[in-house]
């Protein structure tokens, strides 16, 4: 096979690739991950590259109609699109850049419930000695407190191996970590265990060191999810697997190859050695979780939605391939049901939902976005449902959409002097994340430019109209990081109209299916970076959320990931979250006539007045 | 590097291997296994081999006082000293090969205390829709009755992925295997669990197929353990996983190759699917237990000869390697200490020695023999001890000594006519194996050929006088299989003494130590093959076994493998195994004086007549 060598700038990777290929795969193959949501099938535009030398094929009429009439330059093409036929140097702009985003990886944290899981006793252990042929377990467990367990069967041979090892290492002085009383590690004295929470997004991976017998939070670190490059949404890469020869095996593989990279990050981040990992608690949506543990992917893609399991799994950490103690364990929270997943119940668990005194809501917005609502009292419960509100928020299929990297706009202003933007990390601006959307048409809503309909008002001065009809120039060319206009187009307005007409069809299905007044609603916590970043203003008046006091909204952050880690502490809290995912009742939206009719009206860029929220709800 | 062809005979086996190497390992890569005691290194000389044709190294001195002066021609060589300089064809007579031996796999059986861990239970699952979005386990376990440990977070991604594949291929009608109470796999309906059973021993790997809902056996199935090439006796393979680079691994691999072979073995035969076993129990000698596992082998190795463990452990399957049901677990019997194994244990168990109602003896004889007394009462306990005896019973170091293959003598006598022989499976004379031996010695006892003290009579006329010494020849050229003469010689004799001593003096001090006259012991039950094929009035005859009427000896064959099974079939008799590895008290014979004096009187050829036995402890 001929080879070329492709270029890519401005990271400067080079890699010899063959003839033919994509500069999607070949970016691939450099180690460059390339946003797309379409999984390389050239619909969604996310890839946008720009080619600065060499020759690759001519774009077809798909690829032109997506890249549409502002392409800076007949050089704009879509990596998934164009196939190299010499060495090349390829440009990819940071709105095409999949790792180069923020990450959230905090939450809002609460101490745990219940003593925690692992303790640390040092012994000191006699040689053994021709009078004293007591085996190293007996001699190590004569030394220590009674346990249970014993002829449970349950001692694994690398506690052996490691205690045979560390006993000679350390003269017989030893750490012995226990886990609910039981021994379960060894290590050298000043060793303390440590354990990792992570929460496996389809896009972001977030993890948490925490040193198991304190409690303490060592480090955190997060990676954009691998998986991306075969495609952004969950069921994108369900039907990877379920149609490609592999193709589990090959998202599983890269799934827990970032993981180790991830637990790598972390340990030398907390200036830990892996070795002292004994046990890592996961949690991802459904997808996720079935994607990782190579469950069936087929009944979860399909109608009628089903997960594999709703109650914790557990495995050892070699069989799943993680690197860690000997020993050491995987666990796995459990999913609701169809699109929520162990993540969820990590959220509620973390925001303490299941134990709320008054009606909560709690709302994870992403292309599918999760909404819980727990109630107190004898007709109360946990609710879930998830719904497809589209990537719009996450930036995609939206003219300038991006997500939020550097150089994405997240705040938007019109004064007396024009439009002023702020960016992520004050880069000059080269497109629009989420919160910058919301931000935008709250604005344009609130000048007049947008009517409650959605309908730009194509005479005010900044409006430019194109084949694909008006749009409003947010950052015009000269002022911007990428030589063209920023623009918010009718479509990307329509875009988020679907969007938030979805969540609020959510909310306002689970707030009458289970007969809770909007005004009953306590706390409103909002999970994820989306949430943690959004202009709580800007949502309430395109009627993203629902329309209550701003006090009432609390940011709950990476809420995931401090749940799992919660779960990894305390014995009490793994309890609360199999409960949590047994107790809830997933409302399935697939065939709810009241969410469709609701849809319909939820797209009006209006506050959620609560009375109407009520009335339109019984109608 | 130049290759060349060996050839070897009976078997027609051909290898293409490189100039320079030894029989032995072109052997080992033709995959025929030939026996050895050393590990290669020319001093056992059980590996003699006879050059048929085509250019070998010439012998050296060494290897020419290895084979002695009875070489049957200048063509009979030593496997491992013996280099490849061209095409050779090469015969492998049946006293060195390893394979070809008889295999104990049956022994006494009792049925098992308590109920069986496994039950199973049918289930009709409703179908999944979007009104019924229950996961598939939590539609599963709401059909089943309830049961603990839902929060313990025990269940095995394994068991989700099997129940979703063969729910859906089953149309939603699944057998559900439950241990002890608890789901821990599925199947099709009419399928049952299966579990397997592994005595590993050093030389022969033993293993029984168990329906773990009724307990039935379906198939038993044997095969010499692959690590006999790298030495037959457990200290040359603890040197050499110690020694060698890779060693330990290279010893694990050849075990688990072995035990996924006898998986498939055992499952062939009883017509059952691999990927019903739900569990497999291993256990073996402490080496063999330690070599599995790779626990570090110097601590065993070494004075003061430490185990691992000495309480069960667990892990799964594919952990280890094992190909089994998803989910699988592995047990492994716990070790009681130095080299008393969880074969011992598994054979305490089989025969009951735990609940003995009077003072029991059980013996295992082998290179190393274990031994146990079982007292009831309140000074009573489980006294253990390993001595070691030598592979004289095992043919090894015994002038034509063999294992118990084809054509190996077994029983002799002399009449009026002169000696008559009795052999292997019928076959022409063409070695001596264990019982052989004990007969052959308790006969020339009785005519007076041997005398107490184990010397020759040289005016004998069978006796043939060579420049070591003298020896009776107990199949003439003519007669036998080899076209020599097959003899016992003054050495094989000494030999004899030396090992029957040590069980003796093993025995002595056991019953010394725990206060026992001789006379109060009741069954004494014989473990393994050599007990199995012994002739027990031979044996009492040359002072082998403790002088008791020949009815309280009990042959219990393969204890170990049905003790193993009793632990797989029941969660009582998994307890009563931990228990017993725990409450065994370790005599170590290493540094005692009284073993040591007593094995200089107990070497003599009388029966260790009772009253002999208490006067002689005492002094």
């Amino acid at each position: 096979m001929d080879k070329l060598v492709a270029e890519f700038q401005p990271l400067g990777r080079r890699v010899k690739a063959a003839v033919g290929i994509s500069v999607f795969q070949a970016a691939r193959q450099a180690g460059v991950a390339i946003s797309s949501d379409c999984g390389g099938r050239g619909t969604c535009g996310r890839c946008r590259v720009e080619v600065l030398s060499g020759q690759v094929s001519p774009p077809n009429r798909d690829e032109l109609s997506v890249l549409e009439h502002n392409r800076a330059s007949g050089r704009q093409r879509l990596a998934c699109l164009t196939r190299l036929c010499g060495d090349v140097k390829i440009h990819i702009p940071n709105s095409s850049r999949a790792y180069d985003q923020r990450l959230q990886l905090q939450g809002r944290k609460r101490p745990p419930e219940g003593d925690n899981r692992y303790s640390v006793v040092n012994v000191e252990l006699s040689c053994p000695s021709l009078t004293d042929q007591r085996s190293d377990v007996t001699r190590l467990f004569d030394a220590l407190p009674p346990f249970e367990c014993l002829n449970g069967w349950q001692l694994h041979p690398d506690f052996v191996r490691r205690l045979s090892k560390v006993a000679r290492s350390s003269d017989w002085r030893l750490a012995v970590y226990l886990c609910d009383g039981a021994p379960v590690g060894v290590a050298p004295i000043g060793e303390s265990p440590m354990g990792i929470a992570v929460d496996m997004g389809t896009t972001k991976i977030a993890g948490l060191l925490i040193d198991l017998e304190s409690g303490k939070e060592i480090s955190a670190a997060g990676m954009v999810n691998p998986q991306i490059s075969y495609g952004e949404d969950v069921i994108s890469r369900l039907n990877y697997a379920i149609q490609k020869e592999n193709g589990g095996r090959i998202l599983a593989r890269l799934l827990i190859n970032a993981l180790n990279c991830l637990v790598k990050n972390l340990c030398d981040q907390g200036g830990v050695s892996a070795d002292r990992i004994m046990e890592i608690t996961l949690c991802g949506n459904t997808a996720m979780s079935h994607l990782l543990l190579r469950l069936p992917p087929e009944p979860l893609a399909r109608a009628p939605y089903i997960a594999g399991f709703s109650t914790p799994l557990e495995m050892m950490a070699p069989e799943l391939g993680l690197k860690s103690a000997p020993g050491a364990r995987v666990s796995v929270l459990p999913c609701i049901g169809g699109f929520v997943g162990g993540d969820h119940v990590a959220m509620i668990l973390a925001c303490g939902l299941d134990r709320c005194s008054g009606s909560t809501l709690g709302v994870d917005i992403g292309t599918n976005t999760e909404i819980v609502l727990a109630k107190p009292g004898p007709n109360g419960g946990i609710f879930v449902l998830s719904c497809a509100s589209g990537p719009a928020f996450e930036g995609a299929h939206i003219h300038d959409g991006m997500r939020a990297a550097s150089g994405a706009i997240e705040t938007f202003r019109i004064t007396a002097d024009g439009p002023i933007v702020g960016t992520v990390n004050g880069e000059p601006p080269v497109g629009l994340c989420g919160s910058g959307l919301v931000a935008a048409i709250s604005e344009l809503l609130r000048i007049g430019v947008i009517d409650e309909r959605g309908h730009l008002k194509t005479t005010h001065q900044h409006i430019r109209s194109g084949p694909n009809g008006a749009a409003f120039v947010l950052v015009p060319e000269k002022s911007g990081g990428t030589g063209r206009d920023i623009l918010l187009t009718q479509k990307d307005i329509s875009a988020v109209q679907l969007a938030k007409g979805a969540i609020q069809a959510g909310i306002r299905t689970l707030l009458a299916k289970t007969a809770t007044p909007a005004d009953e609603v306590g706390d409103v916590y909002l999970a994820g970076a989306f949430g943690s970043y959004l202009n709580i203003d800007s949502a309430l008046s395109i009627g993203l959320l629902p329309d209550l006091p701003k006090a009432r909204f609390v940011r709950a952050g990476n809420a995931a990931v401090v749940g799992a880690a919660l779960t990894l502490i305390s014995r009490q809290e793994r309890k609360r979250a199999a409960e949590i995912a047994l107790r809830s009742r997933h409302i399935e939206l697939a065939t709810d006539a009241q969410f469709t009719r609701l849809l319909v009206r939820t797209m009006r860029f209006v506050p959620c007045v609560q009375g109407k929220i009520k009335k339109m709800d019984r109608g």
